[in-house]
């Protein structure tokens, strides 16, 4: 008898839900649906849970929680190119959160409406005896028929990534006291950026039209890039050399090596990966220079199937499971 | 010093939400959004989230638990006038549910895809240490500026309701002991009538240019009412022996005349309630025969502020406060 185990996530969504999926819901594979909008324009419509102690950790300060909630969700509008709208919210809160906590989160919400442009469309709220549970179902606009796909990639693509990737997972990592930081400013914006993603809105809007595919970097680079290679039927390589890692981050690398791994498969990056061709390479560079994010070639697309990590000596690495459950 | 209680869920909407509200989400009075369509039509957005032992039963049936998370959303966009188009899903559940569970979840929804003819746009899945929680955000298309919103109710309007109303209350009453229903048939109408709603789409699209204001009635026929009035800054007068009550319903309240409170505040009716002027009373009736689904005139809108019920007697009746947070 063969051994059974647990389905998978995307494994679930394949057998359960993909047969339920609506002509703009892409199949289920691209995280996002495209419905119509006004003329020239399709809305972009995309939600995203976050779970106390999954997604976040118990404690963490409420307007913090409610950044990130509407962050995880724009991110993934920035990664089609849109414009974002506005969100509808669900919470579902424990009985013992008064109304402290409740005006924190509504502060953070504020914020970052400001911040982006956004309005709350509408929402409900439950009573839990368990977990504070949030979701948000985000909508955003793109020019009709403009939208970056996971599922365009093509051979002969570099890959480029914005920012800078690991900072999260170690973020998390100095939470949780699995990794020392002796520089108060380095372990500070290591937790910052584990709390407050920083959605690619104007690189992601600016790379309509030069990048073939995209999507943002949640459950670590390997494994997203692997679902834009899946969605596309193509195979990436990547030098690891070439990862893009903060002052912080390559203290923490030169420290262990094995930290590497935060940017290989740590999660929580949000960040942009996308691949494009190697003639708009230029436009890239200006974009990055124009809107003070920095982009950077980290491999190439090829024919094939999966994500190979190549390391300095050009031999393949071997990357561990994504870690995007963390706790 | 004044004694301070916790706020219940409309003030704390009014509190922390309703700032942030965009221009599209009708102050959040509406409980659902509005946003350009394609030409000539908008979109209806409407959010709505079921906790396990808050919504429904723990035990119940996955199938059912998932057309009772499509329905009720389905019901908001009923009562706007509204036709249904697709829905973006997250779900929260608990590790121990297998995947019979999510297979029998996943066939509910393929159930109300085809009854409904609506299609999945997308979604997200956690784990949670805690109750199954789930949440639909469903969108609608309405032809521009008809959406029937809550807000225009005019006095000299007649009340109406389509259906039955107490149904799901004593369904409910029933599956928790507190009711004894010794006719089968009877028992199953009413346990049937609380776990499959009826969202009454076809009477709510008919309603379009007729209804001056409509909402669905999810926390009861009072509570639900009393919304609308608020919104439209007019009161309301019902009779309460004009209440549609089924042959089942009828019973029970023959049985012991406080089973009324039912229909009068039981929820999950999921019914709608709408004011209209007199002079369309003949067009509702009209409608009511080609749906298939009655339509009673119960009651008128005045100037003022509130809603009285009056018994058979003429006098006011005291109703409770809306139970609609059962058990």
């Amino acid at each position: 008898m063969a051994a059974t185990r647990p389905l998978g996530e995307f494994e679930r969504i394949a057998r359960f839900f993909a047969p339920l999926a609506a002509p703009g819901a892409l199949g289920l594979v691209d995280d996002v649906a495209l419905i119509a909008g006004p003329p020239g324009e399709q809305y972009v419509l995309k939600t995203d849970a976050i779970v106390e102690g999954i997604d976040f950790l118990p404690g963490t300060a409420p307007d913090l929680v409610a950044q990130k909630l509407l962050r995880v969700n724009l991110s993934d509008l920035a990664a089609k190119g849109a414009v974002p709208l506005g969100y509808l919210l669900v919470t579902a809160l424990p009985r013992h959160l008064g109304e402290e906590w409740l005006a924190g989160f509504a502060a953070g919400l504020a914020k970052d409406q400001a911040t982006y442009g956004i309005g709350l469309l509408g929402g409900d709220s439950s009573a839990i005896d368990g977990p504070i549970t949030l979701s948000v179902a985000a909508i955003g606009r793109v020019a009709a028929g403009r939208a970056v796909l996971r599922s365009t990639a093509r051979p002969g693509d570099l890959v480029f990534v914005t920012g800078t990737l690991g900072d999260a997972a170690l973020g998390l990592a100095v939470l949780q006291g699995r990794l020392a930081v002796e520089d108060a400013a380095a372990r500070d914006y290591l937790i910052d950026r584990y709390h407050l993603p920083q959605p690619r809105l104007a690189p992601g809007q600016r790379l309509v039209g030069l990048a073939h595919a995209m999507l943002d970097i949640s459950d670590g680079l390997v494994a997203d890039l692997g679902h834009l290679c899946d969605a596309s039927g193509v195979a990436a390589v990547i030098e690891a050399e070439r990862l893009p890692l903060s002052a912080p981050a390559q203290a923490a690398v030169s420290g262990d090596a094995r930290w590497l791994m935060a940017a290989l498969g740590g999660g929580d990056d949000y960040e942009l990966a996308f691949s494009a061709p190697a003639g708009v390479a230029a436009a890239v560079a200006a974009l990055a220079g124009e809107t003070g994010v920095p982009v950077t070639a980290i491999g190439r697309i090829e024919a094939g199937l999966g994500v190979r990590v190549l390391g300095r000596d050009g031999a393949p690495m071997a990357v561990a499971e994504a870690g995007y459950r963390h706790f």
